[in-house]
């Protein structure tokens, strides 16, 4: 089979890097560029010290791109959008890892982001990019956009329950993340003195990827997300910890048949509720390197609270993997090819 | 001034070992004795190692116990309530860490402890120790019950909001903790491999401290309160996050008002709530060693929610420390005393 | 290809855990079985949770253990040369991953482990597990004997001079490494609380590591190797740094060349020394998971001190990916299969 | 008494910051002012947060600092000197925690310094700031150059050895720190993401430290002492672990004689040395927050090697801690005032 040739945009960062871990050791895969102003020229390990010894592969300038069949794009949030048309007209498919296409409507975009779409009529052509709800879209997408990573393990979290119409009023989305989730650029809230031990209130309100899940999530009466980020000492991983009110007063076998009728055929979802062990419930601890979404729920007793829990890697199935994920639907291929790797433990 | 003679009952443990950090710098306490039936003998310096050259005090077995003014006891859960007549007969007044006193009404305890209480008539002697609610009762109280360390937490954080009946539906706490709050027996789950980098859902429902907030905070009308706990990487330290919905629609000012009103006077609450920093609500981080409870909150646009940020060290405003605040309230003492440390940065 | 038929007696530990992980993937392997005699019946995946959804396996008590073609040995120091008959009864070659077969000499043993070893005629049946070292001998070897983690990053950061008999004086070599080293049964050294945050002098001499090393270094002329030991707050990883003596003053080039010569052809060391970044030398952060042993080095101006650093994940190079090398190798397959995953950035 | 009136020029470092802590709680200090050309204007809290309801002190410009009885200078290395005539101008008494007089020999200053001194003439007015060496000078001094961290840590483990001179040959320092060390200014190396997990050699060689450890300890023959810096996944805390080969065969009671007797009188040093338990030898975990330092040692049976280790919170006995110490010693204070806390366990 010919592989696809696909190049990075913005390859320098957590994002780009990560893309780039997968892409080389992707069997269907030839990587022909990656791209970064500051260390054009220079090997791509020396940005990302894993790759030594795996790629000669060097930089290149953002102007320096070639034609190719698939364009990544990890650049910093804007720039995808701004130069679009020359992406377009370089690469007849593109998967942008970037905020920049993922809200379908302008006013949303208006709303959360404080500024006019600058292209609003391009927003329908990119596919929100969770293939356990637009997997068929994306199999004859053009254009996908990466879903934003705490918007990712809140969605397949929540999903199954808003699309059975089952939660009664307002949820709680408590979300903590790790410090990769903030990108590669040092500052000052990202000095190690500061942000080790932290536990930190990063968003208790207003976080962009509330928009996301509210777009996401089928509407049902009533519906009413509310979302906080927590920052932990932690370098990757994310564990979304939501608290709904079920509508009617299911039994915990009802809602894991809900939960394994919606994901039983999915490569990349597991369903964890053991009764005993460290691990009972979804850990980010285990998923580091792996493309899978953990899922697991308890009821409590005595109320109709449902509290749900999910679990990823922020760098891997809420950005590169799960872009991976969708450009291996995009090209025919089996999900799973370049994703296969099953975590660490202990780590 | 006569020094106050007391003595720790329970002095191994780690809660023990806070209180003789803190009673043996305290300038009117002289402390008699400190037990541990498995370090009789050996001095308290082998198991508190940050007491080498501070003290002399060996631990003695707890038959040995020789009457004292102020008995702390910070022994196993279950074991206070079980020697209570012994430890009644040997000091004038008491302060239990444990649980055994905590909840006022017996049918509370067979609910949350799977038990029945075994000596009903004794719990509304011990006056619940969180000296911002309770505090006349206490300079009067023969015998205190230390409050759980996740209840202080979330009781400090919502109980202006309960007071003036603010609250409308539901409120969710979710806390996180760190491993010090499961003492210092080694097990399982807090093997360092294992415990290291999580990030784990320990009690999604079912917590034990839910009984002690219900108990606390005014009823109102609907009170109805759902409480978390997840374990992160951190040996000191709660954040406890709470989500309620306003009754009506208080603007942030306001909401500022209440906690200024309700806790202005108060030694070791602070309200903290800052427009740029890292440090812009509460965290343990800053807290540990020290006895204060930090408090922010922020309102979500667009809804009424109000998310209410409290935070303290478990070992000391969730332990040892509000035990000696206690104290100190009991004598007549300024509740500063012993408890001035400011706690570190960075850290 | 037929596929090799293998069995892990002792697969529940961190170094089973850590094998099965990588034969479960590896293209010309099927696992037979894993025995663990507490968690017999039990799915793999119980006790190695990063296996969920990867296999079907369960624990098979030792007892039940079947012929096969290669067994590998992860049981506690002791077990392995205790049973070896039985072993060597059901399988034609063996890995051995405890410490039970590393020494050569009887006498090295007995001071080291302070018994005599039970089967001293068998010690030489077992190729010491270093590939770098001996790998000519592991083509044909029945018996490996895997090398200790420290020993390994102190053996192959030192080889190259001690080959060419440049070291003049004694070597000190630290270590510095994670707490997975101690395996996976908790005790109160691995109690979270008192292992996390830890920079701990863990064995500052008498390490018996040091054994292997003295043993795999060729001699020269008054070799004197001088290890210790320290604990540091990471699950994963070793770092070693090493400070030795030229017996010449060569330049940095020269000793780079000595180095490049050493380990050109190796697929699984490379030489890391750049002039800037953040990973200038070898760091272990870099190789969770991978099979790496990075080697640096740096000249002292003033002193002909030279300080090598050497770094390995202790549970790959240092434990399973070194046995699995140590497999390929036994078999004619290609070494890097199944050991090719390229490490995290950043994690 | 009168109170001692201090002022702190650079208060706004974490150096500064932990002096301000130290001060503000001294029963014998008021604080004048403390600098800040950033944050001039603003309560010292904003930027020290654990300083909250401690204090209602603001920073002010360099520009405005008035006449004190003494100075504490905590500013970027090379801003003493340049303003040294000024600061003499302004306070009889002067205590600089940067390196710009540390060092005695205005040649030693040009070698690791790679630059001429400025002003030779002063080097000798100031005492270098460890009081176990320098005491008797110090309650007379004018000015006192506080110690580096790395070089306390070291030369206070190491001076009993020397000054009895017993060591034969080089002696190997490596030195484990934490990020603190690096001050408060946010780079691509302190990021969170990349100086989180890691296990990196900072100064293999090279490390200026070693000019003052190579001052300070008494030179018998021979002497030569290498040095090597590593940093670790830690905020506050140093570990020196110091590989000698000793001169005779002592016994390790000998050993311990000779550090008994050099430190028994000293309130901020203890020799740790115990049989058992999780802290047999020094341990920065423990003295978060205190000024004490902690030593111990272990000879290596078969040969002549002792290690001693030596551990310190880097920004108390190895800056703000150590200062206080000398000013205590200049003004006749006992030296443990305001500097009692003991530490935290666990933490």
């Amino acid at each position: 089979m010919d592989k696809v040739r696909v190049s990075i945009a913005g390859g320098s960062g957590y994002g780009g890097g990560e893309l780039l871990r997968l892409l080389l050791f992707h069997p269907h895969v030839e990587v022909l560029q990656a791209t970064s102003e500051r260390h054009a020229g220079q090997p791509v390990s020396r940005v990302h010290p894993n790759l030594r010894k795996q790629t000669q592969l060097q930089f290149a300038a953002l102007a320096d791109l070639q034609p190719c069949d698939l364009l990544f794009l990890a650049l910093p949030h804007g720039e995808a959008v701004r130069q679009i048309d020359h992406f377009i007209s370089l690469a007849q498919r593109i998967v942008d890892l970037s905020a920049d296409f993922r809200l379908k409507r302008p006013e949303d975009y208006r709303e959360w982001y404080h500024a006019e779409h600058p292209r609003p009529e391009l927003l329908h052509e990119f596919v929100y990019g969770i293939p356990e709800i637009h997997r068929d879209q994306m199999r004859t997408a053009r254009f996908v956009s990466s879903a934003g990573c705490n918007a990712t393990a809140a969605i397949l979290g929540l999903y199954p329950l808003y699309k059975h119409d089952l939660v009664s009023g307002p949820a709680i989305v408590e979300v903590m993340a790790g410090s990769s989730e903030g990108g590669n650029a040092a500052s000052e809230s990202s000095h190690h003195p500061e942000r080790s031990n932290c536990l930190r209130s990063y968003k208790p309100t207003g976080h962009r990827h509330a928009a996301e899940v509210l777009q996401e999530l089928p509407a049902g009466d009533g519906r009413s997300i509310h979302f906080s980020a927590t920052s932990v000492d932690m370098v990757r991983g994310i564990l979304a910890t939501m608290h709904v009110f079920l509508k009617d007063d299911l039994e915990e076998r009802e809602v894991w048949k809900i939960y394994r009728r919606a994901y039983a055929d999915e490569p990349f979802v597991r369903i964890v509720k053991e009764r005993d062990g460290n691990y009972r419930y979804p850990e980010p601890k285990l998923l580091a390197g792996t493309n899978f979404c953990d899922i697991g729920f308890e009821r409590e007793r005595g109320s109709r609270r449902l509290v749900v829990m999910s679990a990823i890697d922020n760098l891997m199935k809420g950005a590169a993997g799960q872009a991976v994920q969708a450009f291996n639907i995009m090209h025919g291929f089996p999900e799973r090819t370049g994703l296969e790797f099953p975590g660490l433990h202990p780590i």
